[in-house]
């Protein structure tokens, strides 16, 4: 698409507006969409921070809020407007204050596990973007209610490391881009910055580099005085941390946290840490159990406006993994759960792979008052539908939704991101549409990792299937699949990682006959002819689901081609079922065939196996 | 090593000679570097070719020989002084008439498989060396024997089709640097080239291609006179070539080969023709066959001044594999037999694989008769030692040695190598130096590839144990392994690849009783509780095989530390020994542990083996 097919697409929404704060904002959305039969009327309450009242009466809809409250309540007015719902009372807050995307957009354009393009406001070692479009991503995350955007990758590779240095003119004028849509920026530091540009040591406790930090905490906070805070990958896959000076998490922690908290900023420290250069052989170590290691020791120990963020599984955003036990082990700590809208190992943004059943599933799990913010991991580029599947804008949308309402129904959220993305699509039309994406996670799972066969992954790449591809790796995960069994005894019983949650659910995962069979294979280590509840044997099972899911990524492409969507998402849609379809078959036919090989069971429909 | 570090290196082999003939080189070097107690005296004969005829008397000794000729026996002067050996009458031919190291080098830089630093002469999309750099590497050729170079990769990337058109100014000034030192140039062209430069078709039967060609090897032959020819890789791993004219390969190469003969030029065309997009489910077709089934039915259709030059066994390189039977059943096609100096799949200059022992094997195996060029993918690289590994020149110099003489001792040509390389290495050490070499192959054999084994490396890099990497991929390469059984049946019983072999042949291999040990799983499926020759089984030889193999590898790390060679060899041949041996835990480990899963089998010994 050229700048000039952009521009007309662009048009069906509106030019993205200029303004100077985001109640002006509210207005001018308000002016370009609000359709109703009364006015709105605007009135600023400071009180209500993000959130805002609306109140109806006949001559007019009445709302209220702080700034980007009105912001807020203007788009769930111009919402209510599209889905054709009648606007009633409402008096609402965002259950999170911290609603964040974690962009791993890196300078040189390119985004890690990025899937959508390049990067929108990077290229060529600088800030590069179209500021109209940058306004329009303003809106859009304005409008799915998302109020944080970290903009440079946790991975901090030069030149980013300048962003809190000679890189501060830009950053302060790309904050001001999306400051009138209640967008605050925040910042990927590395920890060892210090080491690397100035001193000769970037230990937490010296007081050089404590004063260094804050130092350069205060030149940020005059640059972009409304940053939300700092966001830090320490210790973690070959990063630097607190570890390298003997210090622990919390002092490291503690220390950045100092420096941006006269500025009230946060510090975000993720808690991914494990042992990623570890020996296959060592069945003694277990990744999962890493964290609950490293910070369950330091709960109570971080500072006020530390935030740990967690990842919502022990291991790294697989398709099936039970909630973190850390997320229910830090009472006296403030807690991030971080998903990740970037389908890493959830099929590219090729595979449909739908997220608000486990936003719901692993919020249910943590209790949404045990945590205080929520993060994603972008799923957004420079791909002109930006998310580079049609359909995986859902995912944005959700991870906003989720962000006010932790206890929204999956199915509606679905049902809304569909009306308000294909309103002109016919009603029954939208429902096959739904049905897609709310059976989409399931038929993924079972092609790619049932009963939580995770990490049957594609080394590095991480799409299409390679069943023993990170076997007898560094990285600590594992199957052991051998001509008799097949997963890793979890339990209290086997390596005693069930023991790090709490004792109700210990006893829920140790004890066959509950724990849930989609985890089956990630807490117990069973013989391929284990019978399972139904009755089928597990190798059946295997391969049924594979079988099955693979039938239905088929009938799912065929759906699609059926759908009357604009032209441009509906080829695009089509051609990713297409390589879905085939991904699919990919997966059934290798795993299936890696398990028939060790196990010699042939499938019980005669189906084909391949030696 | 800095430039002037470099330079006291080089001074110990004297200064590189710059001379403008071959007959001055040589004279040249029997200046620096005779020592005898009689003058040589030169006679230019033409007759004699690149021979030579040494005549001994008492007061001189006399050297006839065409213009290299007389290099290379001034060269073999020089070598026999160096060892201490009488210097006889002798008479000399090169078994070969091309000797030729086809040299993977990328203008970018970088080289294909390459694992000695970066391209000698290209860098940043051009031309660019030291041009003492390269009379050295004249000299270093011109001693080992070797009188073609190709100097760009057979994967034609741009801008290297410039070298046939912009860049022929700069290739014709660097043959005239080697052109002292009897080393011809050759260049790889892209049999796509008339399409993507000009015409609107590269079909080999198209007339405007005929003359596009012609015209194209006039101006290349105007450049460089005395240029060898053109090599071509076509319709191979994505490669462009005369299939998609719906043409065939004779087809395909007789029309280069038309237009490179009126220079004297020859046309080598690489026979690496397979499905490399392959079906793993499809057992059927064996990729082992497919060079057979492109090429013998061409047999007799080549022109006079066309070499096929066909890899050494069927697949690719591999630690061990039989003669490819192309090179038996060929009679009426010229024939070049490739061999892979860079040590792709053979520990890639970390560890050690001498290859004299493998040139003779496959030199015997094809009938030395039978083939009429020998080519070799070279190891050089900009590493100060030229090879990575300061032990990987025997490599090279055992190819130009068998250039010569095809039934050369393989220990003899370590020996001699050993000797004019560390002359200062105590005998008893030289030998211990030489059984290294010599048990090398075999050490690395029994470690990554026993009983024909091949392909379980990983992929893509080629280093290091990757059991099922290849298995469920599209490039052909298989072993099948489950838990009852492991191998391919290619015999006339199973797929018939041997039946692509004289009849001789197809027996030995296809009985079990006579099938060597070593292509036993290349030929063969088999239970892992099959019974060996020498009594033990199938699955006790493959752990057997891997323990002794590492365990080997780790005592010859010890050994070559307790060498007296030089400094700097000694620090790099020891810390690669270190990375070999540490190649090596992890390959046993992998491999046993991936049939101990399948096969369920303990080690005989006890020895450990991982779930």
């Amino acid at each position: 698409m050229n700048r000039q097919e952009r521009r007309a697409w662009l048009e069906g929404f509106g030019e993205p507006p200029v303004t100077g704060s985001a109640i002006e904002t509210a207005e001018q959305e308000l002016n370009l969409g609000w359709r109703g039969d009364r006015p709105v009327r605007l009135i600023r309450e400071d009180a209500l921070g993000e959130g805002y009242a609306i109140r109806v009466s006949p001559e007019a809809v009445t709302l209220r809020g702080g700034e980007s409250g009105l912001l807020y309540g203007a788009w769930e007015l111009l919402k209510k407007q599209a889905l054709g719902e009648s606007v009633t009372d409402i008096d609402c807050q965002p259950r999170y204050a911290l609603r964040m995307l974690n962009c791993w957009d890196n300078m040189d354009g390119s985004v890690e596990r990025g899937y959508a393009g390049r990067s929108l406001w990077f290229e060529g070692s600088r800030f590069s973007y179209d500021p109209d479009r940058i306004r329009f991503l303003g809106r859009l995350l304005a409008s799915c209610g998302v109020n944080v955007l970290c903009v440079n990758n946790v991975n901090v590779h030069e030149p980013a490391q300048g962003l809190i240095d000679e890189w501060l003119p830009e950053v302060s004028a790309f904050a001001a881009l999306l400051r009138p849509f209640g967008v605050r920026l925040m910042l990927s530091v590395d920890f060892s910055q210090p080491l690397r540009r100035d001193l000769e040591t970037a230990d937490p406790l010296d007081e050089r580099v404590r004063a260094w930090w804050r130092e350069r905490a205060d030149r940020v906070w005059e640059a972009v005085p409304d940053l939300a805070g700092f966001l830090v990958k320490a210790d973690s896959e070959n990063r630097p941390g607190p570890f390298a000076y003997g210090r622990d998490h919390a002092e490291g922690a503690n220390m950045l946290a100092e420096a941006v908290a006269p500025h009230g900023g946060v510090l975000v420290w993720r808690a991914f840490v494990y042992n990623c250069k570890q020996d296959w052989r060592d069945s003694g170590t277990d990744r999962p159990k890493s964290a609950w290691e490293t910070y369950k020791p330091l709960d109570g120990h971080f500072a006020d406006n530390v935030i740990l963020q967690v990842k919502y599984g022990p291991f790294d955003f697989q398709v099936r993994e039970p909630l973190s036990p850390l997320l229910l082990g830090m009472p006296d700590t403030r807690l991030a759960l971080e998903m990740q809208l970037a389908q890493e190992y959830t099929g590219q943004q090729i595979d449909l792979f739908a997220m608000p059943g486990l936003f719901r599933e692993m919020l249910d799990a943590a209790g949404p008052e045990r945590i205080m913010a929520w993060a994603a991991v972008s799923n957004l580029g420079r791909d002109e539908n930006w998310f580079g599947h049609p359909f995986a804008g859902l995912n944005l949308y959700a991870f906003g939704r989720y962000g006010w309402d932790a206890g929204a129904d999956p199915e509606r959220v679905t049902a809304e991101w569909a009306a308000l993305t294909y309103p002109r699509l016919p009603q029954n039309q939208r429902e096959i549409l739904c049905g897609l994406l709310n059976r989409s996670r399931s038929v993924y799972e079972r092609y790619t990792a049932t009963l939580g066969l995770c990490w049957m992954i594609t080394p590095n790449t991480h799409y299409g299937p390679s069943p023993d591809g990170y076997e007898y790796q560094a990285w600590g995960t594992y199957h052991r699949a051998s001509r008799d069994a097949v997963g890793i005894d979890r339990t209290s019983r086997g390596n005693g990682y069930t023991l790090q949650y709490p004792p109700e659910l210990t006893r829920l995962y140790d004890d066959l006959a509950t724990c849930p069979d989609e985890l089956l294979l990630f807490f117990h280590r069973l013989p391929y002819d284990y019978v399972m509840r139904d009755g089928r044997t597990l190798i059946q099972r295997i391969y049924d689901d594979h079988f099955d899911g693979c039938a239905e990524a088929e009938r799912m492409a065929e759906t699609i081609a059926s759908l009357s969507l604009p032209e441009k998402d509906l080829a695009e849609a089509v051609e990713r079922a297409r390589l879905q379809a085939q991904n699919a078959r990919e997966w059934r036919d290798v795993v299936n065939s890696f398990f028939y090989r060790f196990s010699g069971a042939e499938d019980a429909h005669g189906r084909p196996l391949y030696i």
